[in-house]
Order: structure tokens, then sequence, then C-alpha cells
């Protein structure tokens, strides 16, 4: 099968040789409390803590996450799994400005409530009303299950921090948009 | 190698069994003129759209974007596409919401004014100063150049809503942190 795209007004011909190897690695979110979300992130979601990289002078620290890929080597080299860590692609980066989670009044901005912008991250599962059985299971709110509104067979769940997680099984959605 | 990880407090010790097969698909933005966005990401960062899904009833639309890998195969038939396209890693979703593009004082909140939550999405690239120089040429605006602020060899541009977009190139990031 060729790869295949769709036109639409705006989208180019071909891809300029000067992208050559550019690699979407990863969206960032700010997060209150670190210990919170990479409970979240690596027990709920099965992510993978790749690297946490401190930045004492800033007071902030970063922690980029992967879902891991059955067999896929990492390297032991801190400096090493620095640079792998920024050539993969589909990471999470969780940014801690040290200190928020000591302020009990303190909240990041979801991007759903004004003003608008940033909307969620997604994740697809295998199994969408096995995943929303672990969900619950593990006390995760949710925006919205997979039978309410208007768009079936999708869920939106919160993070610890409020940011919406859309939750999608693939094979459910073929019919979407048609 | 293993798979290496790194341990802090909130990291699960283990991968649950719950979530095998879970994939990080997209992040999504939403933009003001889509033919202006789908130009920008596809001309400029070389990405290619999988996926337009159109809701009508809700007055909104869907693109689905894809760096492309060499030789990667996409099903042709629309439905097989969309399935395909929410079973992949690291996509980007841009939301169109009717009617914003000829809104002139219309505009997206990039996260990093207040109110802060999310912060960017970073591609890597294999050449960080030729990267520029390709920004240069296409007039993208930017954030920081590489040799501004106290983050060296980390460029950010920005999009045409505004969106921040971090550029690394993986190998001179190996001290970073340390």
């Amino acid at each position: 099968m060729p790869f295949t795209t769709e036109t639409q007004p705006g989208v180019s011909a071909g891809v300029a040789e000067a992208t050559r190897g550019f690699v979407l690695n990863h969206a960032m979110l700010r997060v209150k409390d670190p210990q919170v979300a990479l409970d979240f992130y690596t027990r709920v979601l099965g992510m993978r803590l790749l690297r946490k990289l401190d930045f004492p002078e800033m007071k902030f620290s970063l922690y980029f996450l992967h879902r891991s890929v059955e067999g896929e080597a990492v390297p032991e080299d801190v400096g090493e799994r620095t640079a792998w860590t920024f050539a993969q692609r589909g990471l999470l980066e969780l940014t801690h400005n040290w200190g928020t989670e000591d302020d009990a009044g303190f909240k990041y901005h979801d991007g759903n409530a004004q003003p608008q912008g940033f909307g969620h991250i997604c994740f697809s599962v295998p199994d969408l009303a096995a995943a929303v059985r672990w969900f619950d299971q593990n006390q995760v709110a949710f925006v919205k299950r997979p039978d309410q509104g208007k768009m079936k067979d999708v869920a939106f769940i919160k993070d610890p921090d409020g940011y919406w997680i859309e939750i999608v099984e693939p094979g459910l959605l073929k019919h979407l948009g048609r």
C-alpha cells in the first residue's frame, strides 16, 4: 500500500527534503505535583519514565514518559539515554515548577475552559470496555463515558491536574466522520 | 540492552497487564484557520494529513497529521485508514471550529501566557542549524533561537496560532540536566 494521504486546502503536495528526519517528539504539560502525576501516568496508563532532568537554577524539573514498546532497547548511559529520549516519537513531557505541590489553591489550566487552546491528549486502547473498567477500578474521573454525549465509543478521562485524555478503540471508529 | 527506566517518587514499579496495548495516539490543538495551519505543518514541518473528519452537526472538523515514516503502509480505504490513524503513536490532531477563520479578532490561548497549562509540542531534527535556516527561509517566528536564553542548543518557534514548538537535535542534549 502506498503512503496514502488526503488533500485539503493548505496541504503541501510533497514533503520537503529539508524536513527529512523531523520527528514529533513530545507534548508538554505542566503538572502541580509530580508524585501524583507520575503515579497516574505510570500505574494507570502504563507509561515509563525515561528521564528526569533537573534545572536547579531555574527551579524546575522535566519528566519524559514513554509507552514502552515490547523489546525496545533503551541506552543505560544517562547521556545516551537523554539523546535517545529526544529522538523518539510520541512522548509525554511533564514539567514541574518547584513548589506548586505545596500551594493548596494552585491549579493549572486545562485548555478546555476559557481561554481555549490545547484540548487533550489521546490514548488508543485495544479494548475500550476493559479500559473503562480499569479506570473505574482506579477511581479515575471521567469527563464523558463512551455511551454519553454525541460521539459514541469515545471516552474522556481526566488526569490528576484536570487535563483531558481521550480514550479510543481504533476498530470502533471506522465510521467516524462519514 | 534492557528497558532502562528511572525511579522517582510516584513511579510504578511495573507496567500493569491491564494497560497492554495502550498507545499515546495524539495531542490536540485548536486552530483558527485550518488552511494556514495545514500549510505550516505539512510544508514547513513535513507532516502529512492522514484523515480529515467532519462533524457538520457540531460544526467542527478534525485533521490528523503524521510525520511519515519511510516505507510505512497506510490503508487506502477510508474506514480502515481512520482505524489505522487511531492506532498510531505521536500524531497531531488539529481541531477547527467552523467560522473562527473569518473572525479577525479571534485567537486561541497558547498555554504559556496566563493561565498556564499546556506548554508546547516538540520536534527533534537531525541538524538544528539547518532546521533554523529552513525556518528562516520560511519566515517562521521564533520564541527563542538556539543561542538565546539559559537553555542553549534548544530553539522554540511559533506555529500560525501562536503555539510554541520546541526544536531539538538529540545529539546536542546529552549534557542536559547533569
